[in-house]
């Protein structure tokens, strides 16, 4: 059992090449729910989206977000009869929201509605949100307090975030296989996903940082920040926000109590050394994915630095 | 003021024709909602888009229902996810589901969902459901008990029908301005639509009716039976079910009580001739309705068969 946990774009990269190498029903991935988003009275989940789009191979190679070859007309049509269309739907993503949230309010959970459109998808690995209870991502900024949505799309990121909270999470609980997946996982990965508001809003549900600490299996985190910068999106400005500093140390500073294994990019090797010690293992490798070999190439990176990780703690 | 009672598809192009020849602020639109079906998740109103689409010219030529040159990609993908499809929404006509969704669960009622929307779409002429309540046309048929749209839709209306009910309409109330409409028109013109499930769901809502019967303006119906025959669609079968008889003999039957002047097609010049009386006015012209010409015809006639009909009984 290998366990993934991710945010929507950097992170469903790993995710699709992990999908390769691994067996898929031994594959799970727990994802990011605090950017959520209520647009035009559907429920949109964009990180549960890019990863059931990119374990289906439907995900836009082109936008990163949303289904190959959609189109834009009903959007058109709402900005004409004068809905807000900042948040863009495509006409075949639509569906994915409309069957979402038909689910929801006939009363199945999240993580059951999850489910069922990974299986009418293909999907065979095992997606499961963080949480079934409403968690969201607010950041008090300049322009007043923003939900993730209105900061990263609405704003472009472009405005200083003085502080970043989990509304709910205090209350919420894991979704159901997610601490037993943690218990029996083999491997524990962390995609390259932004650490403060893609991880952090799973680390902050109750019960799952602590399951991670307690896990006999290697967590291995593939570092978002390469040669101290964020690959995409604001994951370096959230960091050095948060105190961590936007390099591979800040990475491993942010997950210092959980982190065995840290995989970094080969432009980060000198930090690298300067950071291993007993009780890390840092690795370098192309963290660049391009294209499917370097997804694939990273994963089975990853996968091994956690077997030998797992054979030195034997 | 001018005020037409309708339901979709034939009584729209009457609509069409009035606007053309009524200045829109003094046309009102009193539209069946009893077809109302939530679909996807979405509250849609046939019988509304029909008239909001005829009125803003958006109205799909080639198909009489939906938006004019509309894609159908998101019911593609619906029937993939495994989503019911025998409804058809189209991409452009979503956006309209989507914002009237969106309102009705903000709170809005239906009446202001319905003005707002027709405002957006640039229609001046006022278009009234006849009922903010919920009023759902039930089918007991051979295959069970029906809603509206499985009967005409699903089923193609190729089933036997033994009752049609109109569940709510007992404690349902007119919408706002209906009866005001009612009291101050100076012609009350029934657009040819099906007596029993356009027309009917609507005389169905407490007082509608009654003040119908009081109005000082003449009411003129407009035949939708041509030779014997429904235009289009059920209204033959389910007048004969009725007992009316499909027939011009049979929608006067159905409107005996406030009926002043039938306007019949020409192809019924015999039965007109029979049925000409003191009390009821029957006039023949072209009634099928295919160039903007003949929609702008037909209204002009029936406005002016009102006008000798108010100055007879003045």
């Amino acid at each position: 059992m290998i366990i993934v946990f991710t945010g929507g774009t950097g992170g469903t990269k790993l995710v699709q090449g992990l999908q390769q190498v691994v067996a898929p029903e031994d594959l799970t991935v727990i994802v990011n729910t605090g950017d959520d988003i209520e647009w035009w009275g559907l429920h949109v989940s964009p990180d549960i989206d890019s990863v059931l789009y990119g374990l289906s191979d439907l995900l836009s190679k082109e936008r990163g977000w949303g289904v190959d070859d959609d189109s834009f007309r009903c959007l058109e049509r709402m900005k004409q009869l004068g809905q807000p269309s900042w948040f863009s739907l495509g006409d075949l993503d639509l569906a994915t929201h409309l069957t979402r949230t038909a689910m929801l309010r006939a009363g199945k959970s999240l993580s059951r509605t999850t489910a069922e459109l990974a299986s009418k998808m293909g999907i065979r690995a095992r997606v499961l949100p963080m949480s079934d209870e409403r968690i969201s991502t607010m950041l008090d900024t300049a322009k007043g307090t923003l939900t993730f949505q209105e900061y990263f799309v609405r704003e472009r990121h472009q405005i200083a975030v003085r502080r970043v909270r989990f509304e709910g999470a205090h209350r919420a609980h894991p979704a159901p296989g997610v601490i037993e997946s943690i218990e029996a996982a083999e491997a524990i990965i962390f995609a390259p996903s932004n650490p403060v508001t893609s991880i952090g809003p799973i680390l902050a549900v109750p019960g799952i940082r602590d399951a991670l600490r307690r896990a006999k299996a290697p967590v291995a985190v593939v570092s978002p920040i390469v040669g101290g910068e964020a690959v995409t999106g604001p994951a370096g400005a959230l960091m050095t926000m948060m105190g961590w500093e936007s390099s591979i140390a800040g990475v491993a500073k942010a997950y210092e109590d959980i982190l065995d294994v840290l995989v970094a990019d080969r432009a980060d090797e000198a930090a690298a050394s300067a950071m291993r010690s007993e009780s890390l293992r840092v690795l370098c490798t192309n963290t660049i994915m391009k294209s499917m070999d370097d997804k694939r190439e990273l994963a089975r990176f990853t996968l091994e630095a956690c077997a030998v990780q797992r054979s030195a703690e034997a």
